[in-house]
C-alpha cells in the first residue's frame, strides 16, 4: 500500500474501452475523495466481464485503501459488478426482496412496469450496504471493513454524482477522521508553466512540494494550493499560502478560484461596468465562443466579427485599407486596428484583435505557422503584443485567445488601480 | 490472456491523477490497435512512481499481447518510464551516445542548448529499438519479442500521435498479420439517437449487432460500421453494410469518415465554388469557431459576426428594426434576415442566421430557455427551422450549430442534384 490515505477509481463498461468516450466520472471522484484526504493513485478500466473486474477490484483493494468502481450495476447481461464482487471478496450474492420493491417502485416513479431482467439489480453483495439510487433506479453498493472501503456506484453521471455525495462521502468523512483537504485554484493567464514555476519554486520548500499542483495549457496556468488536516488549521494554513503566493505572482495573478480566464475577465467588466466587443481573424471566434459560453456573458458582452477576408476586415471591422496593404493582415498595425474597429463598431468600451497564422499553411519566412498579433483598446488607447505559438491549428488558436483575454484582463485590472 | 489480439493502454502521469485532466492519449492508440485487429481490453493511468508504473506493466503483460504506455520520458526527475520498464523486464538502462546526439540536434533545432538533465532522456532499455521524435525532444520505445509488444510513447499529445502512426502502426500491421478490422463511419446531422436507431434496427440482425456502434451527441449521430478479418472480404462485408445503410438512411447521411459535420458542410462548399458567412446570436460564435478549426477553411468561410445585442443585429447584420420590433429578437423572421445579412454583409453564396435563448435565464412562458431558431439564405432563397432543445447552455448551444450546419448542409446536397 502505498503512503497516506490512497484511493482508486475503477470504470467498467466495455463502451469506454472504445475510441470515442473516456471514462469522466473518476474527476468527480477523486476531487470527493481529495476532499476527505485521499489521494488517487490508479485509475483504470475493464470491458463487462466478470473475471476482468474481479481481478481488477482484488489488485486494486492490495494496493490502496478506498476503490471505488462505476457502472456494470444494470440490469442487462452485460452488467457484471455486483458478480464480481462477489467473486473478489469470495461473499455470497442474494436476491433482497426489499431492495427489489425499492426498484420496483423506483420503475413506477417512472411510469413503468419493472421489467424481468430488473430484479438482478436487486442481488445485495454480503454483508454490503444497499445505496439508494435518487436519479435512477440501478442501487450501489458499499462495503466496508476495518482497513478497506469498496463502493460501486452507477456509471449514469449524474446518478453517480447524486450517490456519492450523499451516500459516499458521509462515509469518506468518518473514514477521514474529520481530516480534510481544503483546495484554492490560482489562475494566471498569458504565462508559461515553467516561468511561473521558477518563480514560485521557493515558496514549495516552505509550503511542501506536494501541497502545490501545476497545471498548465496553453497559456493558462493553474496553481492548486492545498492544505490538509483539521479544518480550523488546514484553512489557516491555506490562507497563509495564498498571500505568499499572491506577493510573488503579483499582477500577473488572474484570479482565485475564478473558474477560467473568460469568467475573471468578464467579472472585470462586470465590476467596471464597462462592455466589450472582438475582432477575430485567425482564432475564427473561438475568443466569442469563448467569453459567451459563461451564462449571463450578454451583461457585458456586446459582439464580435470574425474577419478572415481583408474585405470584412475592412468593411466590418474598419481596418484601414493602406493598413492591409503596407503591414498585411497579420502584423501589429492591423490588430491594433481590429481591436478599435471592434470597440467602434458595436459601440464598446473595450475591444481585442486578433490575426495571426494558425497554420497549418499560410506561413512564410518573415511570418511564420504560429505567428499572432493581439490587441486591446481600451478608454486610454491601444496595447498591443505577439507571440510566435507551437503547436498545431487548435493550440496555436487556443494560446492566442488566452494571452489575448490575459492583456484585456491586465488592462481591466490597471484602469481599476489607476481610476 | 483474454481471447483475440489483446491490448492495453498504460498513462503515466500524477497530473492525471488529479480532479482536472483525464488521458484521451487512449482513444487514438485505441483507434490505431483496432484498426490493426487489437482489442483494447485494458486502461490504466498511474502516477510517477517508477514502482507502480513497473507493476502495472508487469501485470498487463501478463495479460495482453500488446501495451503501449504513455508520458514518463522527459528529462525531469519524475520521468521514471524508462527505469519502470527496465525494471519490469529485468533489463539494463544504458546511455546510447547517438541517442544523445539526435535529442541535442533536436534542441539545437529549436534554438535551445540541451540541459543537462536531458541526457536522461538518451538511456536505453537494452535491446529497445528507439524511436524518434520528429515534433518534440524525448524519444519513444519500443520493445519486441515473439509474444508481446511494449511501446513507450511521449505523453504530449502531438508527439504522441506522429510517433503512432509513423512508428508504431507499421509494427501493428505486421504484427497483426494482416488481419485488420476495417470500420466506416456514417455520420448524421440534426438528428435523434432513437429515431436513428429506430431506422436502421433492421439491418443490425443482418449485419450482426456488435458490427454496428451508434453514438450520439447533440443532434450528430455517428453510426460506426465494422468488419473483421481478412483484408478482401472484410472490405467487401464492410461495402455491402454501407450500401444497405445508404439506402435506409438516404440525404439524411451527411457523410462518409467526413470526420464532422462541418467538414462535409466545408466540403460541400469548396465542391460547388461558394463561400459562406454566418451571423450568431445565442451560439456566441461557437458556429465560427467551429468552421474555422477545420484548416483550408478560409477558402470558402468569408466571416461571421456575433450580433448579442439588436443594435448589432441592425447595424452590421442589417436586420430590419421593425422585424426586431415585432418579432423580437428570438424568432422566425430574425433568423431569416440574419442569415440573409451574413450573406450581404459578407458578399458570401451562403448565409446562416441562428437567434435563441441559450439559458439558464431569459426563457419565457412563450420563448422558454432552449428556443432556437436558424435559417439559411442561399441562391435560391431562405429555409428556416427552430426546435426547443433541453440541456443547460453549452448542450443548447452544440443542438443549435448541428441542426444550422446540417440544413446547409441538406441545401448544399440539393442545389447539387437540382444545379
Amino acid at each position: 500500500m502505498a503512503n497516506g490515505r490512497t484511493a482508486a477509481c475503477l470504470a467498467v463498461g466495455s463502451e469506454l474501452l472504445g475510441e470515442q468516450r473516456l471514462d469522466s466520472n473518476s474527476l468527480a471522484i477523486t476531487r470527493a475523495l481529495a476532499n476527505h484526504g485521499f489521494r488517487v493513485v490508479e485509475k483504470r478500466v475493464v470491458g463487462d466481464r466478470e473475471d476482468e473486474v474481479a481481478t481488477a477490484i482484488t489488485e486494486l483493494l492490495s494496493r490502496v485503501e478506498v476503490v471505488v468502481v462505476t457502472g456494470g450495476l444494470g440490469p442487462t447481461a452485460d452488467d457484471v459488478t455486483r458478480e464480481a464482487i462477489a467473486r473478489a471478496l469470495g461473499r455470497r450474492l442474494d436476491p433482497d426482496p426489499q431492495v427489489e420493491a425499492g426498484i420496483r417502485a423506483a420503475y413506477e416513479a417512472r411510469g413503468r412496469t419493472m421489467p424481468e431482467v430488473a430484479r438482478r439489480m436487486a442481488e445485495v453483495v454480503e454483508d454490503a450496504r444497499v445505496l439508494p439510487n435518487r436519479k435512477g433506479v440501478a442501487p450501489g453498493l458499499l462495503i466496508s471493513t476495518r482497513d478497506r472501503l469498496l463502493v460501486a456506484l452507477p456509471g449514469v453521471p449524474w446518478e453517480m454524482a447524486d450517490m456519492l455525495e450523499r451516500e459516499v462521502e458521509p462515509e469518506l468523512a468518518l473514514r477521514g477522521g474529520g481530516a480534510q483537504r481544503l483546495s484554492r485554484t490560482l489562475l494566471l493567464g498569458g504565462a508559461y508553466e515553467s516561468e511561473v514555476e521558477q518563480r514560485v519554486r521557493g515558496l514549495y520548500d516552505r509550503f511542501g512540494r506536494d501541497n502545490v499542483t501545476i497545471l498548465a495549457s496553453c497559456g493558462v496556468v493553474r496553481l492548486v494550493l492545498s492544505s490538509e488536516g483539521e479544518p480550523t488549521s488546514a484553512e489557516r494554513r491555506l490562507s497563509e499560502m495564498e498571500m505568499a503566493f499572491r506577493e510573488v505572482l503579483g499582477a500577473d495573478l488572474a484570479g482565485i478560484d475564478v473558474g477560467s480566464l473568460e469568467h475573471a475577465v468578464l467579472a472585470g467588466l462586470e465590476s467596471s461596468g464597462m462592455t466589450l466587443a472582438v475582432a477575430e481573424s485567425c482564432t475564427g471566434g473561438l475568443l466569442s465562443a469563448r467569453l459567451t459560453d459563461v451564462p449571463g456573458a450578454s451583461a457585458v458582452f456586446l459582439g464580435g466579427v470574425v474577419s478572415y477576408s481583408n474585405q470584412a476586415k475592412e468593411e466590418l471591422v474598419g481596418v484601414p485599407h493602406d493598413v492591409l496593404v503596407e503591414h498585411g493582415a497579420v502584423s501589429e498595425p492591423t490588430a491594433r486596428a481590429m481591436a478599435a474597429g471592434a470597440r467602434a463598431s458595436f459601440g464598446s468600451d473595450w475591444g481585442i484583435g486578433i490575426t495571426g497564422i494558425a497554420g497549418p499553411t499560410g506561413g512564410t519566412a518573415d511570418k511564420p505557422v504560429g505567428l499572432v498579433h493581439w490587441a486591446v483598446a481600451g478608454p486610454a488607447g491601444i496595447t498591443a503584443n505577439h507571440r510566435v505559438f507551437s503547436g498545431d491549428r487548435p493550440i496555436v488558436r487556443l494560446w492566442s485567445v488566452h494571452f489575448a483575454l490575459d492583456l484585456l484582463r491586465r488592462q481591466l485590472a490597471l484602469g481599476r488601480r489607476h481610476g
